[in-house]
């Protein structure tokens, strides 16, 4: 592969425009359909996943020590497959030496592979989504899209905005100052691109494809090389993603050591030597806030780029569709059982109710049309199977039964029927008093509190300064009031929460598309970096200048 | 000021041209002429500078506490100047508030409040080349150059970054998302820039304006306040530059308060208390490599932009011109005194001596060429000063003296003939061998090694891992082997230097020019953050979204 190839050139120069437009654009069919994928392509998918269980992952990169891997889906059954590990030293020195060599291709090569690999990766969409549905628990539509298709955009868009940021960069110029009557002093300059070294990235135990996959990819193109360091419980679809790029590394002869993957399991964790090497010179972490203030406490001037968690709000201050509006967030509250980064956790309701078009709804009635939505959402089991997908965590079940005190039980939680294998809750919803501390940490997984206001301008308030304190992806707004969204829209702006208002069909609060919606602010507790902006790239990588004088002409 | 005037647009038009084009270009002239400045400027700069020594400085802004004002000229008066003080959360409370409403303001707004400010600014430039010459030492032209136009131009180069950046984001899409045979999913979404809050800008005592001025125009066109904090010896020249740009502020309606002082003494130091606050929400810091590492450890996950220090080599390997060399080495090593954190500190010759136009020179004597080069530069004390300037710091005559007894004295430090009130001190040269540990750390000041290597591979090789482990802003080469060129720009790209190769006329490697040069990489030790390029500015902002499902065609 010398260059970019007719076949990726359209992609690129296509993706580079919509980062610009940011409007709705995809390069990755996100349908799970026979028609695109290939009439096969389901049933090969699950038995590519069937051959890789209870053996080793066909991983050739540096090993020698014990394997590793104690995946078990959510779904009920242990993976059984293991993968090479090897001294963090050694793993990093081949790294280190295979990304000397990358730094040094033309970046329009590198781009080029990175292309190759997210077609080839969107070939094995499939594979992958039974993958991540087995590490995650998600179903099988929300591992297909968000694990396939929506992370391999998510990847586009990062090579995208690299290409962007590298290409700013002229190869060589001449630089003439005048100096009067005399001859100009005259110096040819040439700039290259030299990416930082060794990038670490620390990956989620439920979005592991969709939450790395933009720093892989912009340190891909960027020149970095990387360690992919999964969730010791998500290891298979970065194992999968790891051997995909290695394979196209190699086959356009490149040392496939660029990117390699450093697998662990829980009793024998590996992060924190990674993470305090000299030989890594960036970090990109997704993960829970405790862990992430390590990361950051760890940074010694490096680039780290976190996603950690948050609060995300909604304020309820009326609907012209008390229907749409309850089927949406009981929607958004169900969807991957609430473990989603962009799940709203607090809904903030006026104490003398709202206006709607089915008439005046007090507070309660609003938390009754919550839960009947949800009671009717979920009410079938296959149904309710296909939106709550099963828990990651057993934690996470610990965590939901322990919420049941922390307020009045407007719904409880409560398994799938018929699921006796997979770990499964669908959400709580609690009402509470604005002085309540409960609804102030983040709750992971199917809980959202009911939270008693004032008035709508104190739940906006109240909401906004719960997301500067404790962070929030995402905020909420249900208001009539033009005046009232107009002071929302500020007050999260200031707070670095992304705001959606009146959000009542298809559309949810937890969806974040990529090419046009910003992915985490930065400024806020829930993270450092946004997915994917110019400051998530342009840090990766500075210029070398070499400047001589010109040769007399 | 509702927008871009037409005085301001084309200037702004250019500078994001030249930006991308990176070869000579200038906005403000360098030369202190009376045709350009107007024929009384230098006098009333003069005169501008007299009027404020001995009295407080006129600032206006949050104050309460004890004045603070403790400069000395390095040519031999006090300055007698106070600065207003106050509690630092006092400040940051008051530039917090005006940083939220010039977060508000819109982007084009800022900017052109930005070059209002650097066209008075460069008005200023003779007074501001007085304060500069009699904070830092700096010769009168180098004060004027460095501290005025120069500056000025890192200060518009960065507001060009910014507003490309800022630019690329687009104000209000709508996203469009097909359904098959349905109707699309439509939403509206508007984006905002969104600063990340308050500025903390650390000044250095060496070059308080060139040092700053990319971090005050970054901040103030992206939408953050600042909270300038000069080196206790050198407030005046930004005491002057956050006069001027309040000015400005209030001038065109705002908040003056975004731009505040925070002045101390070496008594009473107050940054500790700025860098470790919850209101500060980015750092940038211009000084030592230990401070630096304190700043980097608070990071916090917080952005910090640091120039720190360096070991800046020369390997000589041949030359076509012996006599350009030396004197173009002589003159590195004499402006300002060595003062400069671009100024060379290690020259690696090859222990068989070099090829030359005079034939082939000894190691010996091409530290004698050197040392001659030295001496005839220097020999007129009136033209010494003008290239020596004096010495900043009286740590800095300590440390030349000490420097005496770590190798070979080939050429002894010696004071200005003649100057019996200004600190000044001629550059030492001493021979050392590779094996030396004298070489290896950060000398400050008018001292340089000649280090002999067994070749001038080697020499590279000793001067790229130099550049690796303790940091360096510039490297120089001297060689007429093409291939040995190409290997040193290998090393050293690797090594974060910027190269100048066969310097032998009136560019020096210590001139690092704004919109061509890019200045420190941020890739070893010297710094984390370049001057300027799109990382420098991408991070000061971020984008909040708000979305809405479009109302119904």
């Amino acid at each position: 592969m010398s260059a970019l190839s007719d076949e990726h050139r359209p992609t690129l120069d296509r993706a580079v425009e919509e980062i610009r437009r940011r409007g709705y654009w995809s390069a990755y069919p996100e349908m799970p359909s026979g028609k695109i994928y290939g009439e096969t392509a389901k049933e090969d998918g699950e038995k590519g996943f069937a051959a890789l269980l209870n053996q080793p992952f066909p991983l050739d990169q540096p090993a020698g020590g014990d394997p590793v891997g104690r995946e078990e889906s959510p779904y009920g059954f242990a993976l059984g497959i293991t993968y090479p590990t090897v001294a963090p030293a050694t793993l990093l020195a081949a790294a280190k030496a295979a990304g000397a060599a990358w730094a040094r291709v033309p970046a329009e090569e590198r781009v080029a592979v990175a292309l190759e690999a997210l077609k080839r990766l969107n070939r094995d969409s499939f594979l992958i989504a039974n993958a991540v549905q087995h590490t995650t628990g998600q179903s099988f539509i929300m591992a297909f899209q968000a694990g396939g298709p929506h992370a391999q955009d998510r990847g586009l868009e990062a090579v995208a905005y690299a290409w962007d940021a590298m290409s700013a960069i002229p190869g060589a110029v001449r630089w003439e100052k005048p100096q009067g009557k005399n001859p100009p002093l005259v110096l040819d300059k040439t700039f290259r691109i030299v990416p930082r070294g060794v990038g670490l990235v620390i990956g989620c135990a439920t979005f592991p494809t969709w939450n790395s996959y933009s720093a892989i990819f912009a340190n891909l193109a960027t020149g970095n090389a990387t360690v992919v360091k999964p969730h010791p419980m998500a290891i298979l679809p970065l194992a999968i993603t790891v051997k995909v790029i290695r394979d196209v590394l190699s086959g356009a002869g490149h040392d496939p050591n660029v990117i390699v993957l450093a697998a662990d399991d829980p009793e024998r964790p590996v992060t924190m030597e990674y993470m305090t090497s000299e030989d890594v010179d960036l970090i990109d972490f997704t993960g829970s806030a405790a862990f992430g203030a390590t990361v950051r406490a760890h940074a010694r001037g490096r680039p780290v780029f976190t996603e950690e968690a948050g609060v995300n709000p909604v304020v309820i201050a009326g609907t012209d569709s008390f229907r749409g509006m309850c089927g949406n967030l009981a929607m958004s509250l169900s969807l991957y059982s609430g473990q989603m980064c962009t799940a709203p956790q607090s809904l903030f309701v006026p104490a003398g109710g709202i206006e709607t078009d089915e008439g005046h709804k007090s507070a309660e009635a609003v938390g009754e049309g919550i839960a009947r939505a949800l009671d009717k959402l979920l009410g079938d089991p296959e149904r309710a199977m296909a939106v709550l997908g099963a828990v990651q965590n057993p934690a996470t079940l610990e965590r939901v039964a322990a919420a049941r005190d922390k307020g009045r039980l407007v719904r409880e939680s409560a398994p799938v029927q018929g699921q006796d294998k997979a770990r499964t809750a669908t959400p709580a919803l609690l009402a509470v008093d604005a002085a309540s501390e409960a609804w102030r940490e983040e709750c992971f997984g199917p809980v959202a509190f009911l939270i008693t206001v004032p008035d709508a301008d104190e739940g906006i308030r109240l909401a906004a300064d719960s997301a500067r304190e404790k962070g929030a992806i995402t905020a909420s707004l249900y208001a009539t009031d033009e005046a009232l969204i107009d002071r929302a829209a500020d007050a999260f702006a200031r707070a670095g929460a992304p705001l959606s208002v009146n959000l009542t069909g298809g559309i949810l609060v937890n969806q974040s598309a990529a090419f046009s919606d910003y992915h985490v602010t930065g400024l806020n507790p829930a993270g450092t970096a946004t997915l994917t902006d110019a400051a998530f790239v342009t840090n990766r990588f500075s210029v070398a200048t070499v400047r001589r004088p010109a040769a007399a002409a």
